[in-house]
């Protein structure tokens, strides 16, 4: 089994263990990412990037856990194949920003 | 390899190919993981899950793939495992909130 | 009247001549917050505050007016006084970071 | 005088009596702003707007009060007028928004 689909398991059986799933419609999902991502930036708030890591990398690692955590979530509900969409969005990229 | 090493590959190729490392320090990472987690949003934005899904399916997937580009550089240029980060938050929420 | 609540009515007139507050409950309107916070963000995404200052200012001004519209529209919605709970939340601060 | 130029001036005194102004560039109070939009986003998370309000009423002022606060310190430190710039935003609106 590839890595990327362990993690989305070990995720799902998390939330499955605690009955979370009816929490989990794709706004809160949504909002929730939001929620993670600004406790992410929250780490970086008045200070520059080398003194944020100095002051907090235990709990930027965390932050990020969360926001994937979140994403992987909405991307399994929504059945979302995370290879397929990153590829088709870089190469949509691509077109709008292509190598000079 | 795994395949989340392909992606983040995939990923780190698009941004080396442009130059765009030196616009990507940590904090200006975060900040962008903010702003696509507020696009998903707004996929959501005065419309319950199920009509945000029949209107904007094709935003959701490009918006939820440039929150994990963007999350999945920022895990890359500080050096961090997406298998292990996730594991050990998965592990301190379940201190948190333990199976009944 | 006070100038607060000359632009509260403003706002107040405005969506309901377009009988917008249907689609104005809490949750929405906080989402809405959020959303435009994050617009605001993109307005210094990769640059520092001088040069987003020079780049963006008009569209800095704009997003801005949208965080200060919906917060407005929650603070009306909720029955809340600007005043009362910006003197509430200085109070607690001043409390939390005394002057030494 | 008005009484937001009131509270505008209530709050550069809160700053300014900490020395925190060093602090506020426009860069970091728009994360700022993000940051508080998101916690106030959380006090909806999982739930409807109505179990919101009867859990987190007091929160909910709270973070409110937060996103001001900054949004009006930067108004101030980009010398915006609040009335002048919500009009002009309201004015844009409804252009793109004709009332039918």
């Amino acid at each position: 089994m590839s890595d990327l689909q362990e993690i989305i398991n070990r995720i799902n059986d998390f939330r499955d263990a605690r009955d979370w799933r009816q929490y989990h419609n794709p706004k809160d999902l949504a909002i929730s990412i939001s929620i993670e991502a600004a406790e992410l930036l929250e780490d970086f708030q008045w200070i520059n990037s080398e003194n944020a890591l100095k002051k907090n990398k235990e709990n930027i690692q965390e932050e990020i856990a969360d926001v994937l955590i979140y994403s992987l979530m909405l991307c399994s509900d929504l059945d979302l194949d995370v290879k397929d969409i990153v590829n088709e969005k870089l190469k949509k990229n691509a077109q709008k920003y292509p190598v000079k």
